[in-house]
């Protein structure tokens, strides 16, 4: 089922608890904060769901059409199909949206190319898995997740001893139906959009700490579920024009808390195993699927990156000097860099698991490296070409409104190269990809969204492949000859 | 005279046109967006005229006790301890204000030591200065200034031929009485507190655009002259805790727009000299002692990061990691940069002009770029050391307000090292420094608010005793022996 | 043919005229400046030779088996194939080989793909370069290039009007049998093994030095012909263990000096033509097929090095420490990084000139950058891992030939991770790649092999779709409301 | 005393027992490895016995005249003086000697500031340290030291149990007359030409390991010392113009063995206390005395690159290009920086120990910290402002030796700017500072001289003044207003 727009909007009318502070949102589709953000979301099913992107962006499984990043992919053609796929989504939203419709949907689809992996620990719940996979390609379900524990809990190792209220959600009962939660999760990004939580651990916990591995799907409805929204940015900008992203891409972040949730045991995947909770998106493609599309999505904002990095150049009449020209030819070989990677991942693919088709693990994780490594960098570069001009655009678009203030606007903040309306949405959107809070919340974002680069990197440690480099090291070390003593 | 806050406060309800947008704000120390600012300034007033800080932050000739930073040093002695006054102040401030009142009133000071050089381009003008400046310390006025043209004026030499309007400042008219200006000047950094602001040319320009060489003192009030602001960050704060530093520290940057504004002529300084405009502060102490101001100033901000970064990692419980006393150690030792690079300028000071006593001015731009190279870094250190945890606080304190939410917040956002509410206020703290809007014009403000690196850099190779540094390797070359042909 | 690599060292034994310093050397195959270097080439012809390499590293067309390298793609499976042949050939030399001949066979087989670029310039040019390629692969030769004027010489134009006689290689005659060349050009690197150089312009000279556009070919031991090199890393080295890798890869730079040179014109490529001398590697896939082989090349160094981190750390103890292992995994990312990029150009590649594949030209160019980028940084990751250690170890393995000092030697400069011969191999080679001669001109090298990053990334800008780019950002600005004046 | 030079060479030839490899040095004045750098320390010391310089370099004490770098300072003036002996004496070898006799003197003098740091821990030690400052000033002494425990070490407790032969220099015996030592320490530089090694602990060693904390001096000429030297990069260069700085300015490092060496109790300063073997550095001005000729030593290198890279772009006719000038001027920024920073320490000086003058630490551990953050980036500016060049000299200058090379050689490599001699020597010169196994060797000594990062930046760590960093933030937040319950 492809699900239109209008009935994910419908969707996100179901009651959720979400607050702003103290402030409780009635209707995410309706409020000021998020209303446009709910646009946005809707606008991606719409258009996965138009009849022209039919072949684009969704294929057909037993007669049944799904969405294209449901595709359990056996060949490289898969592979490729499924990729422009999440670069046309991502596209859509200029590279904005860290965790739209495609990504946890594609650690679902990589857990379901081997469900064996969670049936061998409990039997059941790999099929409970294999179930819910089908359920949510087949109800086209947005998914978001939660699945860091909050900060500061590691401190109590460091502090034993002291008591305090728990705040890691955990299982607090479990009986014939299923579990009941209470805690917190960090950081569900898209939730107040989305139609579920996958609820699980992405980082490693302790293997002792068995009640918080639980692995399972919460409506984001669902009673005694509530979401603590960080600041949404969308909320104070009166005029598109002012802050251009803020308006429509603020895919928000939410902190997740559970008051006694209850879950069927139908909905669980992993239960009372620390060390799997993390192990089982490493063992199956679910980490990797899910990153790719990270990598992709990185790709589609390089796209926006560079063409403003140009047109505000060319706005200020500096295209033509060398060390601009150097600049620019530099992010275009950082946009091709990244569009490299995830091709390479794709030519290197692995036949894994058994009859399925993965992008290159190594190469993914070596983009997510690549990615952490260079956004701070990049909009740096961005920053510098841009100069004092964000900040010497009237505050608001709404000048226009006044034709005094317009008629001065429009003949002084003009350029040869530039009309002064023109010139002026040029400028704010820029400002919100380097200075607005927005572009702070991207700033860390995107240095987190996969884990501290402690993390990142320990994944490419991990699936190095050290014999054979050691191997290069030694074949050339027993070559070298040694003299002999005396 | 040392004006009291309350009297700094009353100079502002002047009448001063401001515009945020198509809104005309009446008055600034009212108005929402603004009125935190302007307490701040009021503050340093205050702070400056409090009896205990008589000796540390002003001084007396004549009879007379002027701020601080008036003075025209003539001993090393002089410019310790007008360095220590910037210091107080900057650190009253956190660092966070670029053109608090201590830094145009550096450079009319530097032009006040050698009067000369603009008596010499016109009779009258050098005097008009030295009276000026005498005004100025007199009334402790606080100066801002408004020293470059609008960005994309060049193209018009690159599109020549092209009509319209033309926005640069300029003198329009002149007659027996004065000048009459009009146009825009870019980013009057702090003009909507200010009294004066000082208008000029800090960057080169042509020398054949005579008119816009005007070097001149314009009250924030006279007729014709209006400030197009940027956003105001401290507009959307409803509570102190959710964005501390916008709050409080928003100096604002605006727009100086001039429609036939008139200006007499015992205010202007330089008149119809293109290069020279910009000349006067680089052959005068002038340019030198408004940037030690900047260099002190940052060294203020260090303080309060590196502060920052380890209070927030003991919040953490992160602060016995190896990899983190590393950065916090850096970050120690970058704080002891800047102050060695602040005390160093004094320590090699020049004796210049003669009789006066000026801060060392190749050690003075070494450290401008020390500053530019490195705050978009040293940022990005505290944005990796606060990871997701600026976004997993509530969006508000008000959560506090509500007491349900307020109890759930208590148990479960302490942690072991430190209690919710205090971990809240710590975090958007740090927010306000790396993420908010506020923190965004930061980065940009500290890339160029003493002019792109390239005009940074140029300020090095132009103090560079280049002399000096090739006679090392000529005499090293000349040194090295010759075999001889055949 | 395949060459072995007995016949291969046979041709270097022509006449040749080499000079280091004021030396002639007389046999480059004898000399101890250059024996390894020319064994280390006559074993990549053996590697290709081999049977059991066959398909690995040689095709066969028309009967007739020549190196893969030669191959003219037409498929994205050739290309995997040629790529594959690349980087077992860079394998086996480490990546320290940067002008191994299949490099510039890279180049002439690009042109082979497009004669008719040459054709269209001068009737026959075009078959004089089909037949060449023909006769070169037939014959197996290794071809090196001279394809940059010398430096210095741009200053002419800066003071002009100053006589000189000009080094600039040009044509200085020309009659029925063909042309006569004098002057020299630069760097010809591995020349002293090869069997003839190309010459050319592979970055832009003026339009009018027509002179100086010639393109041809030059046998080594053509009479006129002679060869300055830089200071031989491999003459000092006595013990391959002191310094293992300049023992045996040093494949050598020289100034290729021509006086009076004849060549004849079925040799003769382009001539007369300034611009098209460099834009012929551009108009056909020649620069993209050599560059394509620096990008293989530097991913098999990438191999050496990573192993070498690791089992250097290994040696010393420290590879359990997390700092350590983070290096190690970001290590290991990077050498994916740049396996993913080379994967990526197959993946996307173009069908270009019709009816053949040529790797993705902006992902190569986005590589050249990566490289060029990264190699002093990595360079120094790998010096900061061996610390002091390196000049911690004896002057030379030939202690082992003295009793005393090499029982000392073995108890005292063994450690428990490992043995002293083996631990003393493993330092000098690491050294052999951070800090000796021989690592120096890696720096250099990497730095420049390509051109300078300017040209680099100017080949970016080039091949940039900065329509597509500019697109995005105009959709979305067109996207955003305009409030309505008053 | 101040020793003239040619008595300095006669005591290098005391029969000290120096290896390079399996080779024993004879007389390290007249040996090819080693007799320049003999003579350029020779000639330290006639500059600073020549009467000229008598103000400059020397002072007077109770009537005895000593080296300035030996001076107790007890006033700021005294700081200032001191500081401008060190940079005459770094200038006088381009800041290429990072061992010259000023450095461990710093140490011995820092020490001797406040003996009673010794005495207190063991009675009579202090007395023999002050009697051991008085005799190596009186004697003039060059004293080097060896304070680093051979690495691998730390790999003993990691695997514990295995049973080897100990290689880290400690005490086997002890009698009435003293101690005996056998064992090896790292790296000391200089020592060849030292007259004395200081033994002890510049880094932390394990509590409990007694044995090796012995701090004493030892001749380099002692019974049962040998040095085994790495390759001496002096060795091979033929001509001066081909390798300008190996020729003269490599200082040598080497391992430091004993081989049971007495040492009479008189020269023993510390023994049976792992701590304080280091810590005693720390709590006497040492560590800053010795490290604040380090920074001062930087500084006079970065006056030879900054001319280099002047000059060298002169050479090329590039230095009116704007983005090399940026560079220029950048370069001759990070030359005044790394002054202001040295200046700073005399400026902010602190009155410690009681009636004594130091350079202010913190300021100083910065300056450790950011040459070792900047070097190789410097470096690396210096490599890319070279290009290809210096490859592109002849391998020697012996060209000009041979009269058709010679002829050939000055015409061609000659340009409009710079004579081909002159040319080759420059090239040369900045070879030897980025290329040649001089340079790599400084590559690695500029990263490890003060010991890894990780020891720098935790002295900055230890010596923060974290209190005062804290009260600005928890000033900050206390004033933070908190909404009230409910």
């Amino acid at each position: 089922m492809l699900v239109p727009g209008k009935e994910k909007l419908e969707r996100m009318r179901d009651g959720r608890v979400v607050y702003i502070g103290s402030e409780r949102v009635d209707d995410v589709t309706r409020h000021p904060a998020f209303r446009h953000g709910a646009q946005t979301i809707a606008a991606l099913f719409d258009f996965k769901a138009e009849a022209a992107h039919r072949d684009l962006l969704s294929f057909e499984e037993n007669g049944e059409r799904y969405g294209l990043y449901w595709l359990r992919c056996r060949t490289r053609e898969d592979l490729t199909r499924r990729m422009r796929a999440l670069k046309a989504l991502a596209d859509s939203t200029y590279g904005l949206m860290g965790r739209s419709p495609d990504h946890v949907a594609g650690t679902v689809t990589g857990l379901a190319m081997n469900p064996a992996v969670l049936e061998s620990l409990h039997p059941g719940f790999g099929e409970n898995l294999t179930r819910y996979y089908d359920y949510a390609r087949r109800e086209d379900l947005y998914l978001s997740y939660a699945v860091t524990p909050p900060s500061g809990i590691r401190s109590r190792e460091l502090f034993p001893g002291q008591q305090r209220d728990e705040p890691s959600l955990q299982v607090t009962a479990e009986d014939d139906t299923g579990v009941t939660l209470s805690g917190m999760k960090m950081l569900a990004t898209g939730a107040v959009f989305a139609d579920e939580i996958w609820v699980g651990n992405l980082t490693a916990i302790d293997a002792n700490r068995l009640k918080e591995s639980i692995t399972c799907a919460v409506p984001v409805n669902a009673p005694g579920v509530s979401l603590w929204a960080r600041e949404p940015y969308e909320r104070h900008v009166r005029h598109e024009a002012d802050y251009p992203l803020s308006y429509r891409y603020d895919e928000t972040d939410s902190v997740f808390v559970c008051n006694n949730v209850k879950v069927p045991w139908e909905r669980v995947f992993l239960h009372n195993n620390g060390t799997m909770s993390r192990q089982i998106y490493i063992d199956t493609p679910a980490n990797c699927y899910a990153n790719h599309q990270s990598n992709v999505r990185f790709w589609a904002k390089m796209g926006l990156i560079v063409g403003l990095a140009s047109r505000m150049v060319e706005a200020n009449g500096l295209d033509r000097i060398p060390a601009v020209r150097d600049t620019l030819g530099r992010l275009a070989a950082l946009e091709a860099t990244i569009g490299g990677l995830v091709n390479g991942q794709i030519e290197a693919y692995e036949e894994w698991p058994r009859g399925f088709a993965c992008p290159n693990r190594r190469i993914m994780y070596a983009t997510l490296n690549w990615c952490q490594e260079h956004h701070t960098e990049i909009i740096d570069v961005l920053r510098t070409l841009a100069g004092g001009l964000p900040l010497q655009m009237p505050a608001s678009i709404d000048v226009l409104t006044e034709p005094t203030l317009a008629d001065q606007f429009g003949r002084w903040w003009s350029t040869p190269s530039i009309e002064a309306t023109r010139r002026l949405k040029l400028y704010k959107l820029v400002w919100d990809l380097i200075g607005s809070e927005f572009a702070g919340r991207h700033m860390l974002y995107e240095k987190f969204y996969a884990g501290h680069s402690v993390i990142v990197r320990n994944q490419s440690d991990r699936e190095a492949p050290w014999g054979r480099f050691h191997a290069i090291v030694d074949d050339l070390i027993a070559r070298i000859e040694t003299p002999a003593v005396g």
